[in-house]
């Protein structure tokens, strides 16, 4: 039985685990704060170190080589890193930098191709043929999994599904675009949709949780409100619900896959989102195409980027997983 | 060198032709009015008809079989066409039907799949990798080719590009949803908001292309007025761009295809309509997705069903084309 790290590089934190080829286990799984503006060359130190560790933790197994899933743009083939504006990386060459540090063959990927493709391998969507899917946290990114194949597209952009347009005179996105789905149920976006709502003087303990400084209002406070029985939260919920159903419905009616999965902090809201994003999208994508198909949170929280990244190696270097 | 027969069937014609394997040539293009009201049998009758003269005119050349394209939803491993509104057929086994009739092995898939497939195969999109088009007239059908393969998903539904939702509080679509894409840019939705601003008064020669009448206007008529200089069609072909480059811009940020084609009665508006289309996808896709992708009107006009049908059973049959 062969081993591959895999490593998930967030905005916020690094998460590596050394992943058994089969799936049946992952080893070390260890992670630290990303700290992107103390610069490229620490960051690397970083992976590097955790990697180390996590392939510690795996002693005595044939570790064979690393996967890494980043945030993008970047090129599958050459392994460089083009642009990302929360790391500040400018055609950053990471796969060669992980293989000259740790003297194992590397792969790169986008890092919400790694999730969606570790949920289809041996999370919610296993073994399912046709499985898109959305990573919610600070943007929204997607990944496309068809015939078991990640799909890229012409230059491994495929899969923004989070710029996808849900309203075409709609709240601006950081990408510049009008109506993004991001613009509208993204962590940040789902908070500042409650702050408008406060800001209007809708009546909502929300900024009790946050001692009255709406600037501290998070996603999560939110589903924390909502949970709690607080109106204008559960009212904002269900808006996002909405909101990511439009999304779903289009996903569904483009691809007819077998699952929809969804991953991110987003999944903490539970049933109080599921519930209304799923009747969306029932009431608005064709019914033949919404009978086959689940809608699905993730099921392997934190630890799907470094399955996904794991596998995209072993698919790339082996020809399967 | 063998051949096989293309049936295309609209909601208006049936166009029939024969196709050399290697797609040089296309014997006996024949077509009449499908007269759907008259019932499944007799459109069975004048499509078994036209077949035959089609393959009267290939007279002396080796028909392997026939390639059918037709309105769905439709099952295309068991040939039936599950309910088509514009014809009026409900679980019609349409396959073997034509088989019986014709006695030649035949497939069966959707109108916009074979018509796209038929623009990837000879058209505009020849030789292109991954392909995403449209096909635009009483609705908006899509079809997919990645990787030289028609991407049917888990039920043969993908590709229901059309009813994407561009503006979820938007115009009412026949599909029941608001806001999709073909309630703006079918050629009857280009008509009914040509037709709106006439209502409100705006200053157009319009209604004298139709003696007055405002349910005659079609979308033909709109870029003829166009074409002739009058500035309220000219402004609904603009709206028509923007509408459609949202959707092209949808396509791009989660297809990355290498050519979006746009096929239908809408190429005749020409470069009045694709210049603003392009200009609206650039303006909200991502730069590295739309650097390496061309936005193209459609070849094939009128055939572009025909060879993708008889490509769809070339593929099928002989596992290539």
């Amino acid at each position: 039985m062969r081993y591959v790290v895999g490593i998930d590089i967030g905005g916020t934190n690094i998460v590596v685990g050394t992943v058994a080829e089969d799936g049946s286990e992952m080893l070390g799984l260890v992670s630290e704060p990303t700290i992107s503006e103390q610069g490229a060359n620490a960051v690397v130190g970083r992976i590097t170190k955790l990697a180390r560790a996590s392939m510690a933790a795996a002693r005595g197994h044939d570790v064979a080589g690393v996967g890494i899933g980043s945030p993008g743009p970047l090129n599958t083939t050459t392994g460089v890193v083009l642009l990302t504006p929360n790391l500040g990386w400018t055609n950053f060459p990471l796969r060669d930098r992980i293989t000259e540090a740790l003297g194992l063959p590397a792969t790169l990927d986008n890092d919400a191709n790694c999730a969606i493709f570790g949920e289809w391998w041996r999370g919610a969507a296993r073994g399912s043929q046709h499985v898109v899917g959305l990573t919610i946290g600070t943007g929204i990114g997607g990944g496309i999994v068809l015939d078991g194949e990640v799909y890229r597209g012409a230059s491994d952009i495929a899969g923004e599904i989070g710029h996808m347009t849900i309203d075409l005179n709609g709240r601006r996105c950081k990408c510049g675009n009008y109506g993004c789905l991001e613009a509208y149920a993204s962590g940040p976006a789902i908070a500042a949709r409650a702050v408008e709502g406060i800001a209007d003087g809708t009546d909502t303990s929300l900024p009790k949780y946050v001692n009255g400084d709406l600037s501290k209002i998070t996603a999560q406070l939110v589903y924390e409100a909502a949970h709690d029985g607080d109106d204008y939260a559960l009212e904002v919920v269900k808006d996002t619900a909405k909101f990511l159903g439009v999304g779903v419905a289009n996903i569904i009616n483009i691809f007819n896959p077998q699952v929809v999965v969804i991953c991110g902090g987003v999944t903490l809201a539970g049933e109080r989102l599921f519930g209304p994003l799923r009747s969306e999208a029932k009431r608005r994508a064709f019914k033949p195409a919404v009978d086959v198909c689940r809608i699905v949170p993730g099921e392997l929280t934190g630890t799907a980027g470094v399955y996904g990244a794991a596998a995209v190696f072993m698919r790339r270097t082996w020809g399967r997983v």
